[in-house]
Protein backbone atom coordinates (compact mmCIF):
# COMPACT_ATOMS: atom_id res chain seq x y z
CA UNK A 1 0.00 0.00 0.00
CA UNK A 2 1.40 3.26 -1.07
CA UNK A 3 -0.31 6.39 0.46
CA UNK A 4 -0.64 9.29 -1.74
CA UNK A 5 -1.13 12.16 0.65
CA UNK A 6 -1.55 12.73 4.56
CA UNK A 7 -4.96 14.50 3.46
CA UNK A 8 -7.97 11.93 3.68
CA UNK A 9 -10.55 14.35 1.26
CA UNK A 10 -7.88 14.38 -1.53
CA UNK A 11 -7.98 12.53 -4.50
CA UNK A 12 -5.16 12.05 -6.75
CA UNK A 13 -6.12 14.50 -8.82
CA UNK A 14 -6.31 17.15 -6.37
CA UNK A 15 -2.33 16.64 -5.80
CA UNK A 16 0.12 18.61 -6.90
CA UNK A 17 2.76 17.74 -9.42
CA UNK A 18 5.66 17.97 -6.75
CA UNK A 19 3.08 15.11 -4.46
CA UNK A 20 2.71 13.05 -7.92
CA UNK A 21 6.73 13.17 -8.34
CA UNK A 22 6.90 11.84 -4.73
CA UNK A 23 4.16 9.03 -5.34
CA UNK A 24 6.27 7.88 -8.45
CA UNK A 25 9.85 7.87 -6.32
CA UNK A 26 7.89 5.63 -4.03
CA UNK A 27 6.86 3.27 -6.60
CA UNK A 28 10.73 3.09 -7.87
CA UNK A 29 12.13 2.59 -4.54
CA UNK A 30 9.89 -0.36 -3.51
CA UNK A 31 10.14 -1.64 -7.15
CA UNK A 32 14.01 -1.36 -6.92
CA UNK A 33 14.26 -2.90 -3.19
CA UNK A 34 11.70 -5.85 -4.06
CA UNK A 35 13.72 -6.76 -7.35
CA UNK A 36 16.67 -8.01 -4.73
CA UNK A 37 14.02 -10.50 -3.38
CA UNK A 38 14.93 -13.34 -5.39
CA UNK A 39 11.11 -14.82 -4.59
CA UNK A 40 9.41 -12.75 -7.12
CA UNK A 41 9.16 -12.76 -10.56
CA UNK A 42 6.77 -9.62 -10.97
CA UNK A 43 5.63 -6.14 -9.35
CA UNK A 44 2.81 -5.10 -9.82
CA UNK A 45 1.55 -1.36 -9.29
CA UNK A 46 -1.88 -0.65 -9.52
CA UNK A 47 -4.63 1.96 -8.39
CA UNK A 48 -8.09 1.46 -7.85
CA UNK A 49 -10.14 4.98 -7.25
CA UNK A 50 -13.74 4.75 -6.27
CA UNK A 51 -15.69 2.18 -4.62
CA UNK A 52 -17.57 0.72 -7.91
CA UNK A 53 -13.21 -0.15 -9.14
CA UNK A 54 -12.54 -2.32 -6.17
CA UNK A 55 -11.36 0.55 -4.08
CA UNK A 56 -12.25 -0.62 -0.13
CA UNK A 57 -10.67 2.03 1.94
CA UNK A 58 -12.04 6.02 0.84
CA UNK A 59 -8.01 7.44 1.69
CA UNK A 60 -6.15 7.75 -1.93
CA UNK A 61 -3.78 5.23 -2.38
CA UNK A 62 -2.09 2.56 -4.35
CA UNK A 63 -0.98 -0.19 -4.29
CA UNK A 64 2.07 -2.89 -4.86
CA UNK A 65 2.16 -6.57 -5.07
CA UNK A 66 5.07 -8.54 -6.22
CA UNK A 67 4.45 -12.05 -6.68
CA UNK A 68 5.78 -15.12 -7.03
CA UNK A 69 5.02 -16.07 -11.04
CA UNK A 70 4.59 -13.63 -13.73
CA UNK A 71 0.74 -13.45 -13.88
CA UNK A 72 -0.78 -14.82 -16.77
CA UNK A 73 -1.91 -11.42 -18.58
CA UNK A 74 2.04 -10.13 -18.25
CA UNK A 75 2.62 -13.46 -20.09
CA UNK A 76 0.22 -12.49 -22.95
CA UNK A 77 1.51 -9.40 -23.73
CA UNK A 78 5.49 -9.98 -23.34
CA UNK A 79 4.65 -13.18 -25.63
CA UNK A 80 2.67 -10.97 -28.02
CA UNK A 81 5.39 -8.50 -28.11
CA UNK A 82 8.18 -11.15 -28.46
CA UNK A 83 6.25 -12.46 -31.44
CA UNK A 84 6.43 -9.07 -33.31
CA UNK A 85 9.96 -8.84 -32.35
CA UNK A 86 10.69 -11.79 -33.95
CA UNK A 87 8.54 -10.79 -37.25
CA UNK A 88 10.17 -7.38 -37.55
CA UNK A 89 13.10 -6.85 -35.09
CA UNK A 90 11.40 -3.75 -33.66
CA UNK A 91 9.51 -3.19 -30.40
CA UNK A 92 5.36 -2.99 -31.55
CA UNK A 93 5.08 -0.40 -28.38
CA UNK A 94 8.06 1.94 -30.41
CA UNK A 95 6.43 1.75 -33.01
CA UNK A 96 2.73 2.24 -32.27
CA UNK A 97 4.22 5.57 -30.31
CA UNK A 98 5.51 6.64 -33.79
CA UNK A 99 2.93 6.35 -35.57
CA UNK A 100 -0.14 7.39 -33.13
CA UNK A 101 2.34 10.62 -32.91
CA UNK A 102 2.47 11.04 -36.74
CA UNK A 103 -1.38 10.19 -37.12
CA UNK A 104 -2.13 12.81 -34.14
CA UNK A 105 -5.87 11.30 -34.08
CA UNK A 106 -5.50 9.35 -30.71
CA UNK A 107 -2.85 11.72 -29.00
CA UNK A 108 -3.93 12.96 -25.50
CA UNK A 109 -0.90 15.02 -23.91
CA UNK A 110 3.01 14.69 -25.08
CA UNK A 111 6.04 15.83 -22.98
CA UNK A 112 9.70 15.49 -23.61
CA UNK A 113 9.85 12.31 -22.44
CA UNK A 114 6.24 10.26 -22.37
CA UNK A 115 3.02 10.64 -24.69
CA UNK A 116 -0.58 9.84 -23.00
CA UNK A 117 -3.13 8.82 -26.30
CA UNK A 118 -6.20 6.57 -26.53
CA UNK A 119 -5.28 2.79 -27.81
CA UNK A 120 -6.16 1.86 -31.36
CA UNK A 121 -8.34 -1.17 -30.25
CA UNK A 122 -9.16 -0.13 -26.71
CA UNK A 123 -11.48 -2.42 -24.39
CA UNK A 124 -12.75 0.45 -22.40
CA UNK A 125 -14.80 4.06 -23.65
CA UNK A 126 -11.67 6.34 -22.67
CA UNK A 127 -9.35 3.78 -21.76
CA UNK A 128 -5.80 5.98 -22.00
CA UNK A 129 -2.32 4.51 -21.98
CA UNK A 130 1.05 6.50 -20.72
CA UNK A 131 4.16 5.46 -22.18
CA UNK A 132 8.06 6.68 -22.33
CA UNK A 133 8.63 7.57 -25.67
CA UNK A 134 12.24 6.03 -25.71
CA UNK A 135 12.31 2.53 -25.61
CA UNK A 136 12.42 1.10 -21.77
CA UNK A 137 11.27 -2.46 -20.73
CA UNK A 138 11.20 -1.76 -17.03
CA UNK A 139 9.80 1.18 -15.47
CA UNK A 140 12.22 1.28 -12.40
CA UNK A 141 15.19 2.43 -14.65
CA UNK A 142 12.97 5.56 -15.20
CA UNK A 143 15.77 8.62 -14.79
CA UNK A 144 15.57 11.21 -11.89
CA UNK A 145 14.94 13.86 -14.78
CA UNK A 146 11.86 11.76 -16.12
CA UNK A 147 9.92 11.66 -13.01
CA UNK A 148 8.36 15.23 -13.30
CA UNK A 149 7.39 14.68 -16.76
CA UNK A 150 5.55 11.68 -16.12
CA UNK A 151 4.31 13.36 -12.88
CA UNK A 152 2.63 16.09 -15.18
CA UNK A 153 1.75 13.75 -18.13
CA UNK A 154 0.17 11.49 -15.32
CA UNK A 155 -1.95 14.16 -13.84
CA UNK A 156 -3.15 16.21 -16.70
CA UNK A 157 -4.09 13.05 -18.39
CA UNK A 158 -5.91 11.96 -14.91
CA UNK A 159 -7.38 15.33 -14.62
CA UNK A 160 -8.44 15.35 -18.29
CA UNK A 161 -10.38 12.38 -17.69
CA UNK A 162 -11.72 13.23 -14.37
CA UNK A 163 -13.29 16.56 -15.74
CA UNK A 164 -14.36 15.04 -18.79
CA UNK A 165 -16.21 12.05 -16.70
CA UNK A 166 -17.39 13.43 -14.19
CA UNK A 167 -14.68 11.65 -11.60
CA UNK A 168 -15.51 8.23 -12.63
CA UNK A 169 -13.91 5.58 -11.14
CA UNK A 170 -11.39 4.03 -12.49
CA UNK A 171 -8.00 1.54 -12.35
CA UNK A 172 -4.92 2.39 -13.39
CA UNK A 173 -2.21 -0.45 -14.10
CA UNK A 174 1.65 -0.06 -14.61
CA UNK A 175 2.53 -2.59 -17.25
CA UNK A 176 6.81 -3.22 -16.39
CA UNK A 177 9.11 -6.08 -18.17
CA UNK A 178 8.71 -9.37 -15.48
CA UNK A 179 11.57 -9.44 -13.00
CA UNK A 180 14.18 -11.21 -15.56
CA UNK A 181 15.48 -9.40 -17.62
CA UNK A 182 15.43 -11.25 -21.01
CA UNK A 183 12.37 -9.20 -22.06
CA UNK A 184 14.95 -5.97 -23.23
CA UNK A 185 14.15 -5.76 -26.56
CA UNK A 186 11.08 -6.64 -27.24
CA UNK A 187 8.74 -5.19 -24.15
CA UNK A 188 8.08 -1.75 -23.43
CA UNK A 189 6.68 -0.22 -19.68
CA UNK A 190 3.38 1.47 -19.84
CA UNK A 191 0.58 2.46 -17.93
CA UNK A 192 -3.05 1.64 -19.08
CA UNK A 193 -5.94 3.72 -17.23
CA UNK A 194 -9.14 2.31 -17.55
CA UNK A 195 -12.02 4.04 -16.11
CA UNK A 196 -15.23 2.14 -15.16
CA UNK A 197 -17.55 3.33 -17.59
CA UNK A 198 -19.46 -0.24 -18.59
CA UNK A 199 -19.62 -3.64 -17.29
CA UNK A 200 -18.12 -6.66 -17.54
CA UNK A 201 -20.76 -8.89 -18.40
CA UNK A 202 -21.58 -12.63 -19.65
CA UNK A 203 -20.11 -11.82 -23.19
CA UNK A 204 -16.53 -9.90 -21.90
CA UNK A 205 -16.42 -13.35 -19.23
CA UNK A 206 -17.64 -16.06 -22.05
CA UNK A 207 -15.26 -14.65 -24.72
CA UNK A 208 -12.50 -12.45 -23.79
CA UNK A 209 -13.85 -9.91 -25.59
CA UNK A 210 -14.57 -6.61 -25.10
CA UNK A 211 -17.62 -4.59 -26.23
CA UNK A 212 -16.55 -0.77 -26.76
CA UNK A 213 -19.35 2.05 -27.85
CA UNK A 214 -16.66 4.47 -28.09
CA UNK A 215 -14.25 5.14 -30.87
CA UNK A 216 -10.66 5.73 -29.54
CA UNK A 217 -10.62 9.21 -32.05
CA UNK A 218 -13.63 10.17 -30.31
CA UNK A 219 -12.47 10.31 -27.04
CA UNK A 220 -9.14 11.32 -28.11
CA UNK A 221 -10.83 14.45 -29.10
CA UNK A 222 -12.89 15.02 -25.96
CA UNK A 223 -10.12 14.29 -23.74
CA UNK A 224 -8.39 16.89 -25.68
CA UNK A 225 -10.40 19.68 -25.97
CA UNK A 226 -11.66 19.80 -22.52
CA UNK A 227 -10.78 22.39 -20.44
CA UNK A 228 -9.17 21.87 -16.95
CA UNK B 1 -32.04 -12.65 -27.08
CA UNK B 2 -33.87 -15.17 -25.88
CA UNK B 3 -36.88 -13.80 -23.52
CA UNK B 4 -37.35 -16.38 -21.05
CA UNK B 5 -41.12 -15.76 -19.59
CA UNK B 6 -43.51 -13.42 -20.83
CA UNK B 7 -44.36 -12.27 -17.47
CA UNK B 8 -42.06 -8.65 -16.51
CA UNK B 9 -41.71 -9.35 -13.01
CA UNK B 10 -40.38 -12.83 -12.66
CA UNK B 11 -36.67 -14.07 -12.63
CA UNK B 12 -35.43 -17.29 -14.36
CA UNK B 13 -35.36 -18.66 -9.93
CA UNK B 14 -39.21 -17.74 -10.11
CA UNK B 15 -40.42 -20.34 -13.32
CA UNK B 16 -41.37 -23.74 -13.15
CA UNK B 17 -39.21 -26.34 -14.66
CA UNK B 18 -41.76 -27.20 -17.32
CA UNK B 19 -40.63 -22.98 -18.42
CA UNK B 20 -36.62 -23.44 -17.71
CA UNK B 21 -36.99 -26.76 -20.05
CA UNK B 22 -38.34 -24.50 -22.45
CA UNK B 23 -35.47 -22.00 -22.48
CA UNK B 24 -33.07 -24.77 -22.96
CA UNK B 25 -35.08 -26.10 -25.78
CA UNK B 26 -34.50 -22.42 -27.43
CA UNK B 27 -30.72 -22.36 -26.44
CA UNK B 28 -30.71 -25.84 -28.27
CA UNK B 29 -32.85 -25.05 -31.62
CA UNK B 30 -30.72 -21.69 -32.11
CA UNK B 31 -27.28 -23.51 -31.45
CA UNK B 32 -28.17 -26.44 -33.96
CA UNK B 33 -29.19 -23.49 -36.16
CA UNK B 34 -26.41 -21.06 -36.28
CA UNK B 35 -23.99 -24.16 -36.76
CA UNK B 36 -24.92 -24.69 -40.17
CA UNK B 37 -24.21 -20.73 -41.24
CA UNK B 38 -20.38 -21.79 -41.97
CA UNK B 39 -19.58 -17.93 -41.45
CA UNK B 40 -19.80 -18.65 -37.62
CA UNK B 41 -16.67 -20.28 -35.33
CA UNK B 42 -18.57 -20.33 -31.97
CA UNK B 43 -22.23 -20.17 -30.47
CA UNK B 44 -21.75 -18.28 -27.15
CA UNK B 45 -24.63 -18.63 -25.26
CA UNK B 46 -24.93 -16.57 -21.49
CA UNK B 47 -27.08 -14.96 -19.44
CA UNK B 48 -26.66 -11.38 -16.98
CA UNK B 49 -28.81 -11.11 -13.92
CA UNK B 50 -29.27 -7.62 -12.14
CA UNK B 51 -28.03 -4.54 -13.19
CA UNK B 52 -24.69 -4.45 -11.84
CA UNK B 53 -23.45 -7.52 -13.82
CA UNK B 54 -24.31 -6.18 -16.50
CA UNK B 55 -28.28 -6.99 -17.82
CA UNK B 56 -29.23 -3.83 -19.37
CA UNK B 57 -32.59 -5.09 -20.01
CA UNK B 58 -35.05 -5.60 -17.08
CA UNK B 59 -37.29 -8.24 -18.36
CA UNK B 60 -35.72 -12.15 -18.02
CA UNK B 61 -33.73 -12.80 -20.85
CA UNK B 62 -30.72 -14.44 -21.91
CA UNK B 63 -27.87 -13.88 -24.83
CA UNK B 64 -27.01 -16.01 -27.98
CA UNK B 65 -24.41 -14.76 -30.22
CA UNK B 66 -22.52 -16.24 -32.97
CA UNK B 67 -18.71 -15.23 -33.55
CA UNK B 68 -16.92 -15.25 -36.62
CA UNK B 69 -13.75 -16.50 -34.47
CA UNK B 70 -12.75 -18.59 -31.67
CA UNK B 71 -13.21 -16.18 -28.65
CA UNK B 72 -10.02 -16.11 -26.67
CA UNK B 73 -11.47 -17.28 -23.58
CA UNK B 74 -12.63 -20.76 -25.12
CA UNK B 75 -9.34 -21.35 -27.17
CA UNK B 76 -7.38 -21.05 -23.92
CA UNK B 77 -9.81 -23.70 -21.92
CA UNK B 78 -10.10 -25.73 -25.23
CA UNK B 79 -6.22 -25.59 -25.54
CA UNK B 80 -5.54 -26.64 -21.30
CA UNK B 81 -7.94 -29.51 -21.74
CA UNK B 82 -6.10 -30.45 -24.80
CA UNK B 83 -2.39 -30.27 -23.34
CA UNK B 84 -4.02 -32.45 -20.29
CA UNK B 85 -5.52 -34.89 -23.08
CA UNK B 86 -2.34 -35.27 -24.92
CA UNK B 87 -0.67 -36.10 -21.46
CA UNK B 88 -3.42 -38.28 -19.97
CA UNK B 89 -5.40 -39.62 -23.01
CA UNK B 90 -8.70 -38.79 -20.76
CA UNK B 91 -10.95 -35.75 -20.52
CA UNK B 92 -9.96 -33.14 -17.80
CA UNK B 93 -13.65 -32.75 -17.07
CA UNK B 94 -14.45 -35.97 -16.76
CA UNK B 95 -11.60 -36.90 -14.33
CA UNK B 96 -12.36 -33.79 -12.11
CA UNK B 97 -15.93 -35.13 -12.47
CA UNK B 98 -14.98 -38.07 -10.86
CA UNK B 99 -12.89 -37.06 -8.68
CA UNK B 100 -15.11 -34.01 -7.22
CA UNK B 101 -18.16 -37.17 -7.09
CA UNK B 102 -16.07 -39.28 -5.05
CA UNK B 103 -14.75 -36.57 -2.59
CA UNK B 104 -17.88 -35.43 -2.08
CA UNK B 105 -16.74 -31.80 -0.68
CA UNK B 106 -18.01 -29.21 -3.61
CA UNK B 107 -20.55 -31.05 -4.91
CA UNK B 108 -24.07 -29.24 -4.38
CA UNK B 109 -26.96 -31.16 -6.52
CA UNK B 110 -26.71 -34.16 -8.75
CA UNK B 111 -28.96 -36.52 -10.92
CA UNK B 112 -28.82 -39.01 -13.48
CA UNK B 113 -27.30 -37.18 -16.12
CA UNK B 114 -25.57 -33.71 -14.19
CA UNK B 115 -23.23 -32.62 -11.44
CA UNK B 116 -23.28 -28.80 -10.00
CA UNK B 117 -20.13 -28.31 -7.93
CA UNK B 118 -17.98 -25.56 -6.74
CA UNK B 119 -14.55 -25.45 -8.63
CA UNK B 120 -11.74 -26.80 -6.87
CA UNK B 121 -10.17 -23.36 -7.66
CA UNK B 122 -12.57 -20.53 -8.30
CA UNK B 123 -11.99 -17.47 -9.49
CA UNK B 124 -15.58 -15.61 -7.66
CA UNK B 125 -17.16 -16.64 -4.38
CA UNK B 126 -19.67 -19.08 -4.96
CA UNK B 127 -18.40 -19.64 -8.85
CA UNK B 128 -20.51 -22.92 -9.67
CA UNK B 129 -20.34 -24.93 -12.32
CA UNK B 130 -22.78 -27.68 -14.29
CA UNK B 131 -21.66 -30.24 -16.27
CA UNK B 132 -23.13 -33.46 -17.77
CA UNK B 133 -21.59 -36.57 -16.16
CA UNK B 134 -21.07 -38.15 -19.52
CA UNK B 135 -18.39 -36.96 -22.01
CA UNK B 136 -20.53 -34.72 -24.13
CA UNK B 137 -18.12 -32.06 -26.08
CA UNK B 138 -21.23 -30.04 -27.49
CA UNK B 139 -24.01 -28.73 -25.50
CA UNK B 140 -26.24 -28.87 -28.38
CA UNK B 141 -26.19 -32.89 -28.50
CA UNK B 142 -27.74 -32.91 -25.31
CA UNK B 143 -30.60 -35.42 -25.43
CA UNK B 144 -34.32 -34.77 -25.51
CA UNK B 145 -34.62 -36.79 -22.06
CA UNK B 146 -31.78 -35.26 -20.11
CA UNK B 147 -33.31 -31.87 -20.88
CA UNK B 148 -35.64 -32.07 -17.73
CA UNK B 149 -32.68 -33.11 -15.93
CA UNK B 150 -30.56 -29.78 -16.94
CA UNK B 151 -33.77 -27.78 -16.21
CA UNK B 152 -34.36 -29.22 -12.64
CA UNK B 153 -30.54 -28.96 -11.45
CA UNK B 154 -29.90 -25.03 -13.34
CA UNK B 155 -32.99 -24.21 -11.24
CA UNK B 156 -32.22 -25.74 -8.28
CA UNK B 157 -28.68 -24.30 -8.36
CA UNK B 158 -29.66 -21.29 -8.92
CA UNK B 159 -32.34 -21.27 -6.19
CA UNK B 160 -29.70 -22.18 -3.76
CA UNK B 161 -27.51 -19.05 -4.51
CA UNK B 162 -30.33 -16.92 -4.94
CA UNK B 163 -31.45 -17.48 -1.24
CA UNK B 164 -27.90 -17.91 -0.03
CA UNK B 165 -26.97 -14.67 -1.15
CA UNK B 166 -30.43 -13.01 -1.29
CA UNK B 167 -30.92 -12.82 -5.39
CA UNK B 168 -27.29 -11.49 -5.87
CA UNK B 169 -26.49 -10.16 -9.64
CA UNK B 170 -24.71 -13.24 -11.65
CA UNK B 171 -23.41 -13.65 -14.94
CA UNK B 172 -23.63 -17.69 -16.28
CA UNK B 173 -22.04 -18.79 -19.60
CA UNK B 174 -22.59 -21.93 -21.69
CA UNK B 175 -18.84 -23.27 -22.33
CA UNK B 176 -18.89 -25.22 -25.11
CA UNK B 177 -17.10 -26.73 -27.84
CA UNK B 178 -16.26 -24.73 -30.89
CA UNK B 179 -18.05 -25.01 -34.06
CA UNK B 180 -15.71 -27.16 -35.62
CA UNK B 181 -15.32 -30.69 -34.55
CA UNK B 182 -12.10 -31.55 -33.53
CA UNK B 183 -12.48 -31.05 -29.77
CA UNK B 184 -14.71 -34.12 -29.64
CA UNK B 185 -12.25 -36.06 -27.26
CA UNK B 186 -10.99 -33.56 -25.06
CA UNK B 187 -13.86 -31.11 -24.44
CA UNK B 188 -16.94 -31.49 -22.70
CA UNK B 189 -19.47 -28.53 -22.46
CA UNK B 190 -20.74 -27.16 -19.11
CA UNK B 191 -22.18 -23.88 -17.57
CA UNK B 192 -20.53 -21.85 -15.14
CA UNK B 193 -22.53 -19.49 -12.81
CA UNK B 194 -20.66 -16.24 -11.49
CA UNK B 195 -22.70 -14.51 -8.96
CA UNK B 196 -21.52 -11.01 -8.59
CA UNK B 197 -19.91 -10.65 -5.12
CA UNK B 198 -16.55 -9.41 -5.17
CA UNK B 199 -14.95 -6.11 -7.86
CA UNK B 200 -12.85 -7.09 -10.28
CA UNK B 201 -9.85 -4.20 -9.67
CA UNK B 202 -6.27 -3.01 -10.29
CA UNK B 203 -5.29 -6.51 -9.33
CA UNK B 204 -7.06 -8.68 -11.65
CA UNK B 205 -6.93 -6.49 -14.57
CA UNK B 206 -2.62 -6.46 -14.20
CA UNK B 207 -2.81 -10.11 -13.71
CA UNK B 208 -5.61 -12.20 -14.78
CA UNK B 209 -5.55 -13.45 -11.35
CA UNK B 210 -8.71 -13.57 -9.08
CA UNK B 211 -8.88 -13.10 -5.08
CA UNK B 212 -11.27 -14.92 -3.80
CA UNK B 213 -11.89 -14.80 0.10
CA UNK B 214 -14.60 -18.03 0.22
CA UNK B 215 -13.19 -21.63 -0.38
CA UNK B 216 -14.79 -23.40 -2.67
CA UNK B 217 -15.79 -26.18 0.13
CA UNK B 218 -17.23 -23.41 2.49
CA UNK B 219 -19.54 -22.65 -0.57
CA UNK B 220 -20.69 -25.75 -0.83
CA UNK B 221 -21.70 -26.57 2.51
CA UNK B 222 -23.66 -23.73 2.87
CA UNK B 223 -25.26 -24.04 -0.66
CA UNK B 224 -25.86 -27.94 0.12
CA UNK B 225 -27.78 -27.16 3.50
CA UNK B 226 -29.97 -24.30 2.76
CA UNK B 227 -33.40 -24.55 2.29
CA UNK B 228 -35.38 -23.83 -0.88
Amino acid sequence: MIIETPDHDSDLVDLDVKQVEGLIWAYRARAIDLKKDPRFRYILIFKNQGESAGASLEHSHSQLIATPIVPKRVMEEVEGAGKYYEYKERCIFCDAIKQEIADDERVIVQNDAFVSLEPFAPRFPFETWILPKKHLPAFETIKKDEIPLLASILLETLRRLAKALSNPPYNYVLHTSPVDDGYADEYHWHIEIMPKLTRVAGFEWGTGFYINPTTPEDAAAYLKEIEI
